[in-house]
């Protein structure tokens, strides 16, 4: 697989452990590390990520690939901009949500350039002082209405989340939106509000965190991921994530409705039902 | 710090994870398995998590230390006819709520002699081939109650936790039912209701599942938890766990009502409360 110059745009937790990757696996001639943060950018390269920074204008003539890790909305905003610029370079996209970037690419006549993906991993640190190395390994990646993308953009693109250990799945942007709502989006969410219901409490009982459990841990870590990568991914996804949103909560109620009947029986059902899960995770 | 003949009721996760570190810590002069289930006895012996399996009138006879380790209906139960039947020996409760116990127990002439405990240590899976070596250790158990056992029966029971690697919390029954209302069985709820949200959305989308992330794993993990443990908590733990997910659902309702009116401030405001739980949990 021929190496190339790579521009990591955005370089932190999930541009920074990619350029860890890359770098690793031999994939890269050099990185190039853009960020509109000063502090990312002098981190990046003190930890080695990147081997220089640039602006966005300078890193794309100096690249092949280009490599968009930023929020959401930012991605939909400079793309246009990104692709009135390049030449036969490749974008990819690594955004949690798709349906308005593939809108917004498709009226651009360089599409074919742009590769939509999302890689299945994160974790809920930012910055490019979060990175970490294997990151993406045994995870799923899944590329967005590949047959828009040019032919050597998308070869590329798979050979390189195959060789950074990424399995790969196919699915139109529309479909994608509404699969990460139920096994991403609103994991986020429950985890988020938990840590609100639970911080509320504390204002009345200050000892309550000393109990904090494994248990507790597990479903209220992701209430510590960054506002600025999630407000803009629920905004985009607002739709799908508000009609997994009102079933969770309906789920929610019929707990609730069994405490208050003291149907237990019915709440044996609900946590056996629930149970089926270990179908799927192990 | 003297061994003791120990006999343990329950041999599944909890009681067989206890019962792994008693012998490991030399706590035991025996270790005496007792279950109502004939295939536990039978693993509970194959894995060596105990020396012998006995009925629990032989167990009481032939022990000094009695450790309950089964779900908290039975605890209430079979308790009064543990003490009638004992003389000088220490029985260790091991639930995860307190109230009611502590309040059958004041009844009883020999309540001194059970200690009430809470090691908030556990996982997902149940039954003796869940039993982990290392269980317990840096982690927290709570005394409740504890100037109602006697003294004897107290200092042994501390120290057994001092020396598996816990550290002591004293709390009242009342108190702590409260607390793991919002630190422990909370969580459980939530992830049931989300393992049950996404089972249920996947009737209409096979694929859902190939997209999991770890995201998503952590937070549903614990759906896998065993009904017979976790009804039980619910019934005796009711009004807490209602008062919780009231709150918690009217926690839900506010990130629901944000993106209903795309109030995408008040949405980020929401995330960084969340945040917070970053002082808490590491």
């Amino acid at each position: 697989m021929e190496r190339k110059r790579i521009a990591i745009v955005g370089v932190g937790l999930i541009g920074g452990s990619l350029a860890l990757q890359l770098n690793e696996k031999g994939l890269a001639s050099k990185l190039i590390g853009v960020d509109i943060n000063e502090e990312h950018r002098k981190k990046a390269l003190e930890l080695e990520l990147v081997d220089e920074v640039m602006n966005l204008d300078e890193a794309i003539k100096n690249s092949d690939v280009i490599v968009l890790a930023i929020p959401v909305d930012s991605v939909v905003k400079i793309l246009p901009a990104i692709l009135d610029k390049i030449d036969k370079q490749i974008v990819i996209d690594l955004g949690s949500t798709k349906a308005e970037l593939i809108s917004i690419a498709n009226k651009h006549p360089k599409r074919g350039r742009l590769v939509a993906t999302h890689p299945m991993w994160g974790t809920e640190y930012s910055g490019p002082q979060a990175a970490v190395h294997d990151a993406f390994e045994n995870k799923a990646v899944i590329i967005c209405n590949a047959n828009e993308s040019d032919e050597d953009a998308l070869e590329w693109t798979k050979n390189m989340y195959k060789r950074i250990g990424m399995h790969l799945l196919e699915m139109e942007a529309v479909a994608h939106d509404l699969h990460v709502a139920y096994v991403s989006h609103i994991s986020h969410i429950t985890s988020f509000a938990l840590a609100n219901t639970v911080l509320e409490k504390e204002k009345e009982e200050n000892a309550i965190f000393e109990l904090a459990s494994a248990g507790f841990e597990s479903t209220v870590r992701l209430a510590k991921s960054n506002p600025s990568m999630w407000v803009p991914i629920f905004m985009q996804n607002r739709e799908n994530v508000l009609d997994v949103l009102n079933e969770h909560i309906s789920q929610l109620r019929k707990f609730k409705s069994c405490l208050e009947k003291e149907n237990y029986e019915y709440l044996q059902e609900l946590i056996e039902n629930a149970n089926k899960i270990r179908r799927i995770i192990k």
